[in-house]
């Protein structure tokens, strides 16, 4: 069924302990749709400046998703992120980052676009999220994802889009500021009481949990990725559960934690080069080779 | 077949956000032989001095234990810890500890212990672990435990154990501190290089990590369990481990990680409760029904 994303789209500086690389493709959007497009059709809907380089632009083109979305603004600056992970890379420091675009009007959603059922509203303020949501009538399923600066400066309208949403997709940090418990099972929990089907926390290394209106899941990262750039796991991992709930067109417990699985291995692809360059190197093939590697993992006879 | 743990006992003061104990039965011995009791015969060998109360010695001879290897030392104290665990309860301070017995000569094994086939070292320093090891002539599968006190100031002979035992079972901030990495992954990586059959990496609230000679597995903590008293989750998750591959005599990878999913779902209870206090409740009955919930929130269809 139709998926539609709407998220960021950045010029990315990464520095890891592996390596070093400027100027590439990044933003939520990019890695969302990067891993989404293995599963089925993607739109997006996202903005770039003028001075988005014609290189970045074909790779994009090339992702082969659905791109009638993307507004290719004049007069703006495409959004920027430069970032330096620690030696355990599970943590980084932001060294300089752009708004640019993000920060003004949001991009338009094609007339074409109206019809879409899956809706994954990625990292933008509350209030943004509660006007793209509007512009999908035929909605089927919902999910958002925010960061601690909307959850500080923007806690109501956080809240009314938990109201408005099917599920949720959270850093374990987040979860646990959002609600003031002191462990992501707490947290889980008490998001779920907010009134949501389903709550996904996210944990890096540690995996993600799932707290589901039928039920828990708890699902390890997969351990045998090498890791090389964790940026854009967290959104890889997303696009992937995603793309796999709106390929079945179901939400039940049983079909979120396989689509917890395809995410966390698509993610486990991500981390393994800097931006795309895994993600497109990979095949279905790739990817359902390895789900089924996990799945034998999880797996006790 | 015959199962054996070599530890301490200790009397515990323990405050948790939840509440508070004074003077309960305590130590890593009586927590690993409290779990794993429920999957076969257990022997204990340890010391206690002559201050342990009745009460405490009448509880750990109602666990059905065999206890002949447990010497009450005269003119030594027991082993005392206190502690008190943070509002997140992945984290702890001792706040009092009095090693007494622990610190003198080990306790004398039995005669009637040496045919002893499965063998668990729980944490003493690794010259104990050495000769407690050469006392087992008939051992078939040897484990140990250590912290980071050990591993900073007899790390040679601690290696030495490596060299003998044939799966470590580890703290993941002690395997990074042991091998010099910066993620959980890569330190039971370097620690199977180093000649171990197994390595298991315990991460409290995020579960654990398994590296084996024949390849991965990872199992997230029980998440349904009620957080009241961490104290001994690590040492009930050995017991269970250790005592299923006792009783099915195995170390095959597959059998691990069913040894994996018995040590979590024995450390889950362990945590609902202070001190033995919920281990000394429940049956292998319910032990089997959480198993088989865990075991089904595992498998992904």
């Amino acid at each position: 069924m139709s998926l539609i994303v709407t998220g960021s789209i950045g010029i990315d500086c990464v520095e890891t302990p592996t390596g070093q690389v400027d100027n590439v493709l990044g933003g939520a959007g990019s890695y969302f749709a990067a891993a989404a497009r293995f599963f089925g059709p993607v739109r997006l809907v996202a903005a770039v400046g003028e001075d988005f380089p014609d290189e970045l632009d074909g790779q994009l083109k090339s992702l082969g998703v659905d791109l009638e979305g993307l507004e290719k603004r004049v007069g703006s600056k495409t959004f920027r992120w430069s970032g330096k992970y620690h030696e355990n890379m599970n943590r980084r420091d932001t060294t300089a980052v752009e708004l640019n675009v993000l920060i003004e009007a949001l991009p338009p959603v094609p007339e074409s676009y109206r019809d879409s059922e899956f809706i994954f509203l990625a990292v933008t303020s509350p209030q943004n999220q509660l006007e793209l949501l509007e512009t999908f009538p035929k909605r089927k399923l919902v999910m958002a994802d925010t960061i601690e600066l909307y959850l500080q400066t923007e806690r109501d309208a956080f809240m009314e889009v938990v109201q408005r949403v099917d599920g949720l997709v959270i850093n374990d940090d987040e979860a646990m500021m959002f609600t003031g418990e002191t462990d992501a099972v707490k947290a889980a929990e008490a998001m779920l009481a907010m009134g949501l089907k389903f709550v996904v926390v996210k944990k890096g290394e540690h995996g993600v949990l799932l707290r589901h209106q039928d039920g828990w899941a708890a699902l390890p990262a997969f351990p045998q990725a090498k890791l090389v750039d964790p940026t854009g796991a967290g959104d890889t991992f997303a696009g992937g559960m995603m793309a796999h709930l709106a390929a079945t067109g179901d939400m039940s417990l049983n079909t979120l934690k396989q689509a917890l699985a395809y995410g966390t291995v698509v993610a486990s692809y991500t981390i393994e080069a800097f931006s795309l360059d895994r993600l497109t190197s990979i095949t279905r093939d790739d990817i359902d080779g390895r789900y089924r590697q996990y799945r034998e993992m999880l797996a006790i006879e």
